[in-house]
């Protein structure tokens, strides 16, 4: 873990961000529990993504299960193929992912796409060692490991559950009732903000890495042949771009092109994923992303997701490295083509024409009687293959006979018992399966970059000073209120201004404990960005001349300035403070 | 399923509410999807409760993962007794449960506390048989089955984790290091909102007995010597109970008590939990229960969980039927001792007194110089076994000689030997294990009695009209925009009206498909409060005096009453009527 990363856990265990859970029974690697601080500063960012990607677009947003059927995971294909490399050491029996084996013993990268028979090679060839005992693993097995956690839906094993590794198949699945809620009209948005669980191997990167997670997913449907994004809310958007020929490129670095230029340059290759890097773009900023340590990579060809035609990871620089927060894909038919083809149901929506369309359509009308005396038990796949060939070709019922074959035999049929004819058929639409694209957002990942992005040193009247510079909106804490000491009745007129500030929907901390600079330190180290204090002036019983009686102080967390305030106008100061209807310099 | 059950459940998923998931795969029952209008009343109502419990008494919430390690449930108790009765159908193989199969076939009632053994022997003197097939189940053994979902975390099955069956858990676990988020100081309260899991035998009561549900839960830890609830906040508040001593009654019912009555005439016997009832009974009416159709139940003594010492559940009418809503229990201190003992950590808090307080403490010192040479390799027992007796009994070195034993043998020394004496000890506090309080909500089911109070029918302008009659804060689109008709310009004003409205965050429906009547249906059928329509006098085209311009109708769902409102205003009267800032009747 980086210099960065252990400061940020200790204090994020210290100042309830969050804990690794169960810790009473020497936890468990990949759970993590959000602390009072961690869990509302998760809440805050859930809010501000619903905000911007559900109610602002007009999209649905539903909530499926996390336990599904087998059937689910065989469709989607994440029962078969979504596997990492596995082997597990002779001597201690820990087991180790082996391409990260590789990788950190090797020059070798993106050894995730290489065969697991050639990673046992390279394992051999390095003498790789296992990291916890030094015993050498040449010769040791490398298999597939399924990342989904099993379990048994009731009594028995006959029917398998898994906890969903993404949330977006509980969309999918549920995608013909979905599409009768958008009276079949495309483009709809789907949303879904939950957990989804993946069982790694040896999960070791704190919260960056973990077996349960939370996840805000948005499945957009469109028409691929109509639907365009509407670009020109975004066109001028700039977006940092580290492209797949940038980072193939000797010195490539990060190029800053407008979405309008990324789409002309054919940098970004769908529009609709265009079209979300400069939604999203705002949005990072918004929440409290650094946009100096942030980019917009490119999947190279090679690590593209078996669905994905196009992908950008929305990227963060945490301690050094480069961690994706967010994927942008572009997933084509692929999952609802899979469900169909699996479940036999429509996961297509039927497109209707502005006007009906009258094409021609060759009809059969087997005459059974017939048909029937002359080949018995045969007469009615007889009837259907003369169906299929009028469907295929038509002009084979010019002639007065037609043959067809019924499973390696001919038959021939006089074309006027077939009851052949054309008819005009107005056909009022079409049914057309949705293309989908998918900005997919690991809410944990960019609960740990505003953290860490939020991190701030500096002096404050000579004394050092740690702080999260938090975005109001974003911070867990909006205000603390402090008597500047418990007694003349200061503590009671605090506690009653706390609980009036709470009855607004304001989250409060009330602190009378010890100094009052090191109450101010506390919430900075939270982030809380306005202190209240209410002191002898409040009450009347300063040393000026009472203009101040029913005023409190509100302290500025990045500033550290002071500005006073009527008590009565406090709640709706506060509230225009945290909403950014308001800044504390106009106070 | 009730007619009652059986309208709402077939509105639910034509509607959006909620639905069977996995449908495309037959679904599975105990899992059901929340489409987009029942995700956002889901959403609704959580946040009301975080309103209520968390933010307005300034309560902690955390949040802890769903899967977790088999040593939090050997301790919790789960691992061993949560489980149900089952008996498998030797024909068909289905999978039942007895205790229901012998309540469902005989006059007994709560059979979940007989024994397996005498269920069994019900069964066969009953001639019960299989519900699916008729095949007799007499001779069948009953078993208990763990109602947990197992799971493996990691490779291998060396580490089992289960879906935990209550939040709860996830809360006591991170005792210690919540009281120190408190800083020691009880009573303090910590909740959490998410989802938990029971792998039911064989669920089949829609959306009451499902397998994966959200709950909300509180839990408050307080000191029971010394922490008392704020009564006075609630003591006039008049609860609907249906005690035990009702329930025995011949002729009992519910008896409408105060918070005060109820606790001076003890019947309820916890003031916490009368706190709880008094302070959760205006928030029920807030979220839409009718509470002509609530009531809270106590539990009988034989149904007690074997953690709590007082037990309430508040109970809404489904269909005929009283189902559990909320569940107020007293948990006394059962879960941070099993705790305590399993993981061998402090699970207390640390009780400062006000004061120190000095009490004698008699030492012991013993002169080895001495015990050595005369006990040889037996002198450090002897010692620590001086210590042991000085700390037990200090009168026994009163004398000049002092015998004490040590593994069955007796070794005598010289008080003046052992450095015995009595020291002033200043000690600043004591260590106290707090109760629990416990609040626990079933997210799910509220969304289920919500709905079901909410439904209504009447008749408007002659036709039959079915609405659900939600309070606005809970609906899930808080308004359903529409232009007369999609021309001159109607449609262009509507589209953008909406689409303000939703960048002021409100929920919002654009809809012009149909007659405005038939909109006006759609949308009361979901339950949304308001309707605006943009129409020819908005643009200022109307065969008025042109003074409407820039108005447009406000309609009202329960009244069908309009009022006209300027579309400068509308976002902000919206929202005030949304929160219950403004009546319709203002207007």
């Amino acid at each position: 873990m980086s210099d960065e990363g252990a400061r940020l856990t200790e204090l994020a265990k210290r100042r309830g961000f969050f804990l690794q859970s169960a810790g009473a029974y020497g936890g468990v690697s990949g759970f993590y529990t959000y602390g009072p601080q961690g869990a509302t500063l998760k809440e805050n960012l859930e809010d501000a993504w619903r905000d911007r990607y559900v109610t602002r677009e007009g999209h649905m947003e539903i909530s499926a299960p996390d336990v599904m059927p087998e059937a689910v995971f065989e469709a989607s294909g994440h029962l078969d193929g979504f596997d990492d490399m596995i082997i597990e050491c002779p001597e201690c029996g820990a087991s180790h992912r082996a391409d990260h084996l590789v990788e950190d013993n090797t020059d070798i990268e993106e050894a995730e796409s290489i065969s697991t028979e050639e990673i046992a090679e390279i394992i051999a060839e390095h003498d790789l060692v296992c990291p916890d005992c030094g015993t050498e693993l040449a010769g040791e097995p490398v298999e597939d490991f399924n990342l989904m956690f099993e379990t048994n839906i009731g009594p028995g094993s006959s029917s398998p559950g898994y906890l969903r590794p993404e949330t977006a198949q509980g969309i999918f699945v549920e995608f013909p009732q979905l599409a009768e809620y958008a009276r079949n009209q495309l483009p709809f948005g789907v949303a879904q903000i939950g957990k989804a669980y993946r069982n790694e191997i040896s999960p070791r990167k704190g919260l960056i890495r973990v077996r349960e997670f939370t996840q805000a997913e948005l499945e957009h449907f469109i028409d691929p042949e109509e639907d365009e994004p509407p670009l020109s809310r975004v066109e001028d958007v700039v977006l940092p771009l580290y492209s797949a020929e940038q980072q193939d490129a000797e010195d490539g670095g990060i190029r800053e092109l407008t979405v309008r230029e990324a789409i002309d340059e054919g940098v970004v290759t769908s529009d609709w994923v265009a079209f979300y890097l400069g939604l999203s773009t705002a949005w990072y900023e918004r929440v409290g992303v650094d946009m100096d340590r942030f980019r917009y990579r490119q999947h190279l060809p090679g690590e593209l997701a078996h669905y994905a035609s196009d992908c950008w990871d929305a990227e963060s620089e945490l301690g050094g490295d480069w961690v994706e927060i967010t994927g942008f894909a572009y997933r084509g038919d692929y999952d609802l083509k899979k469900h169909e083809e699996h479940s036999g149901e429509d996961f297509s929506v039927f497109k209707q024409y502005d006007e009906p369309v009258t094409v021609e359509r060759p009809t059969v009308d087997p005459d059974m009687s017939v048909l029937g005396p002359e080949f018995g038990g045969d007469a009615a796949a007889v009837a259907a293959a003369l169906e299929d060939l009028a469907e295929r070709d038509p002009d084979a019922f010019d002639d007065d006979e037609v043959t067809v074959d019924v499973e390696g035999e001919a038959y021939t049929v006089d074309v006027e018992a077939t009851g052949f004819g054309v008819e005009e058929v107005t056909e009022s639409g079409e049914h057309v399966r949705p293309h989908v694209v998918e900005p997919s957002f690991g809410v944990g990942r960019l609960v740990y970059t505003v953290l860490a992005h939020a991190y701030a040193e500096d002096e404050v009247d000579g004394e050092e000073r740690s702080y999260l510079s938090l975005p109001p909106e974003m911070a867990p804490t909006t205000v603390g209120v402090f008597p500047l000491m418990d007694r003349d009745g200061m503590g009671e007129e605090a506690r009653d201004l706390a609980s009036r500030l709470r009855e607004a929907g304001l989250e409060v901390t009330y602190d009378d404990s010890g100094a009052i600079g090191r109450r101010y330190r506390r919430q900075d180290e939270i982030g809380t960005p306005f202190c209240v204090t209410v002191d002898y002036d409040t009450l009347g019983d300063g040393e000026g001349d009472g203009a101040q009686a029913g005023t409190v102080t509100v302290r500025e967390r990045d500033s550290t300035e002071q500005r006073r305030v009527a008590i009565d106008e406090l709640a709706g100061t506060l509230t225009a403070l945290r909403d950014g209807d308001l800044t504390f310099e106009d106070l």
